[in-house]
């Protein structure tokens, strides 16, 4: 991780209105107001955050640009027997040209309409391309739910394998039925990002080159250079820290909740005292064990980290709602101040420490008080999903060490994560299997035309790929990029390594389509 | 195809006894057992005859060399709550040395004995290779059955990919197992060379290289290139043809034969007569359809294209019982004479059409006459659940149509295929499926260190892999050799050709080897 140290810019945006009045209202919903202000006084023309603002009109209509559509997919592919059930996807194809391309979504774990209204890179790139553009939903997830309200009964149609089959299927349907034999160019962040590798691993007659953008593929056991399971955890206190922006006391300050919460978690009146002072609801049950309350209070700062765009995002909130920009350093200025070891002063500590979890759990600015759960419910539905991946597939579990990064004591516990997979879903975790069936480093060797981006603010680029296998399976790495941020569409407030990262990625999907249409031309009888 | 003619060679050998008993009996098997003599006397020294029999010899010891082994595999590799079957492999390990390889046959549509027994250029290099030898059984056959008694009630996890899956995850746990980083060359023939190149091009990670004979894994539809349907029987044809060793009138008096027998089958004395000239048995079912009857009849010539090896050979009867060497000049031979256009004529063509037949359905001389049935139970039972695979997944049709080939006209007929799948098993026989899948071109473009062998003797050559995609994806063709010859242990009677085919495939074992080992010395830290 690079040391050097960022200034922060505090800015938020909103949509909706004038851009007079959305300028207006800029900086206005930080719990930060002032400082963002001030920082956007300093740093922004009013042309600059004209174009912000444009920028950000720009995502919200984008549906309307496409067809929604609906694909009758087999629930099984390996078995001919199977059911099927409706696929959702979009075509957004005013761009495209004879000779153009398709771009197409690989779709994650998430309603695709998320995915279509923030991949500027390929709504940047349509035009200059010819690009028809497809975005893919991924089966369980948004419109694409078999069985319905029956679904948690069906669970076993849900794996990677069947939803890379899907897409292989997909694009064949697509590429015949629009009779364009056109080369195909992947998207696909995180998840989605890991999808897209490994649908031009297993399936590279489909998908001519891919953008993987944040993907961890290396998160997986049984590789032969085992992974660092903190990873995750460190960067995302790197981005707590100067060193990314945030204010100087921000990581031993949150450092130091974590023993206060647990000695007020001993007794029951010091329970009642932790309640109030991390606004919790009244009626939130909690016992001796607060584990999961730590737990609840880490995911805020490992989605901040994510969601650590240099401007206002809703993409960590699943569009529902949106983070200021440079959350964690939003978060962080909450906790710049130091606190004595006094009760009094433990108290402070926990109400600001419930201010800068707040930037994520209150992201809407009209909750009282919470409860230990997701901060919307499309984010629970969809992350429960991810869950059963998670057991059934893509174990990739990450550990704390309260040293190395932020947080406590909590190493692999392979026991309790079984359990919990047990209790949720009456499944094991699979340890071996993504390394078995996805081959880590080892198919990366052998593999072809994938770009892997990865940010070093984004705690996932701890188990990315971050060193290049060949000329065609590179990397890109950006300074200063939360979680695919380049994926994104481009803002002004862009780290200055972002160009140079899209222009790295654009001349690779250049070669790709360019080394299609030169084999078709050999292939000509 | 050469047109090159070549001298017939008929030499019959039998198993078990001395030498010198075995070398009496020497084509006294044959139906045409004084051409065999005459020829044997011709070509063959005694030492040369000598060193065939012990060839044979070796052939049938080999289980004792190895441990039978079973492995817990998961039946749905995709579906984490799947129940497991056990998997039934041999380990031979006598041959390998720290610094060897692992040689792994890719189990096909058999019980893996019968490769084991048979898959002599594993053996044969074993000891060069510092080799341990592995033969992976196929789920479905031989004891590696689920569900025992039950198991087409439980059809669904027959499939290819979860068949590749099992390999995957059986080769990853016996490098775990034996603590063997080593590299692993993959042997597959026929459907198991279709087998062994997709598991090389879905998991290079697993498998470094693999030899795939006669593997006709360009049968399917949807490939940039349409396939000839025809081409299967045009190679049968060939096989027939004196350009293949064959009498001269064998392909005319075959091609004679098919109007003869429908004529025959029109009325029911027509009937009785043609019962009895081909030595149907009395209660063979058989009306004015006789289609089912001439299916059976050209699925004879087919097989004994396959199994036109040069020396006698129980490969292509599932180990049961033994074709003599040329099966297809020998059936041939019976059909050398010219016959007259008279009623006599015709029934003394199909006489002689049955002896030719007879020496594929009575290759164990104990049959008095034939049901329409296959020539063994062994047989019966493995091409039943290979009709599964197809239906299922691997739909491949071939057509005839009497004039480039030596059968009638029967082209194309999805409706009747798919019937027949439904009728079978109740299901949809898929028809874009393995294009999409396993990518037929476009893939091998991409791929990897694949060698694929084709002799011109075998039908399946007609659709498998017959130009170079790259330095390692590459081809050797043998002239005079019939279904994976080359897979076979080495005989004197093997064409000249095939030293050379297999010279250039341990050349590639060498390399993929040697590739292996110095990745992995750039690896240490």
């Amino acid at each position: 991780m690079p040391a050097e140290e960022k200034t922060p810019i505090l800015v938020q945006l909103d949509e909706g209105g004038s851009t007079a009045d959305r300028r207006a209202r800029i900086g206005l919903q930080d719990p930060n107001a002032s400082a963002s202000e001030e920082l956007q006084e300093k740093f922004l023309s009013p042309t600059l955050v004209d174009s912000v603002l444009n920028a950000e009109a720009t995502e919200t209509n984008l549906l309307t640009q496409c067809d929604e559509k609906f694909f009758t997919q087999t629930l099984d592919h390996f078995d001919v027997g199977a059911p099927t059930y409706q696929q959702r996807y979009f075509v957004c194809d005013k761009h495209f040209r004879p000779g153009g391309v398709m771009f197409f979504y690989v779709g994650n774990e998430a309603d695709v309409e998320l995915y279509l209204n923030h991949t500027g890179l390929m709504w940047e790139n349509a035009d200059e391309f010819g690009a028809m553009l497809v975005f893919a939903e991924h089966r369980y997830f948004g419109k694409s739910v078999p069985f319905g309200k029956d679904v948690t009964k069906h669970m076993q149609y849900l794996s990677t394998e069947q939803t890379l089959a899907d897409y292989a299927v997909l694009i064949t349907y697509l590429k015949k039925e629009s009779k364009r034999d056109i080369p195909v160019i992947g998207f696909g962040g995180s998840y989605g990002g890991m999808l897209g590798s490994w649908l031009r691993m297993k399936y590279p007659h489909i998908i001519d080159g891919v953008i993987a953008a944040s993907a961890p593929i290396l998160s997986y056991f049984g590789d032969e250079v085992p992974h660092d399971l903190g990873g995750y955890s460190q960067v995302t206190t790197f981005d707590a820290s100067p060193a990314a922006g945030s204010a100087e006391n921000c990581v031993p300050n949150v450092r130091r909740a974590w023993p206060a919460m647990k000695a007020l978690g001993e007794t029951e009146d010091g329970r009642r005292t932790l309640k109030r002072a991390l606004s919790l609801c009244e009626d939130t049950p909690l016992d001796e064990d607060i584990d999961a309350l730590m737990g609840w209070a880490r995911d805020s700062f490992d989605s901040m980290a994510m969601g650590n765009y240099p401007y206002p995002s809703s993409y960590i909130m699943n569009g529902v709602s949106k983070l200021p920009a440079y959350p964690m350093r939003v978060a962080c200025s909450h906790l710049q101040d130091t606190f004595d070891g006094t009760e009094e002063g433990e108290l402070e500590l926990l109400h600001a420490f419930s201010k800068a979890i707040g930037v994520y759990y209150n992201s809407t600015k009209d909750k009282e008080c919470y409860q230990l759960s997701a901060p919307s419910a499309e984010d629970a539905v969809d992350s429960n999903f991810w869950d059963y991946i998670y057991c059934a597939e893509l174990y990739g579990p990450t550990t704390t060490d309260g040293v190395k990064d932020m947080f406590w004591s909590a190493p692999w516990n392979f026991t309790a994560d079984n359990a919990s997979c047990h209790a949720e879903w009456g499944i094991d975790a699979r340890v071996a299997w993504p390394t078995i069936h996805y081959g880590g480093r080892r198919f990366l060797e052998v593999a072809s035309n994938i770009v892997f981006s990865n940010g070093d603010y984004d705690p996932c680029s701890a188990t990315g790929v971050l060193q290049n296998y060949s000329d065609s399976v590179v990397v890109v790495r950006i300074e200063g990029g939360a979680h695919h941020l380049d994926l994104m569409f481009s803002n002004p407030l862009d780290p200055e390594p972002l160009q140079a990262a899209r222009a790295t990625e654009k001349q690779h999907m250049w070669k790709w389509a360019n080394e299609f249409y030169a084999v078709l031309e050999t292939e000509k009888p």
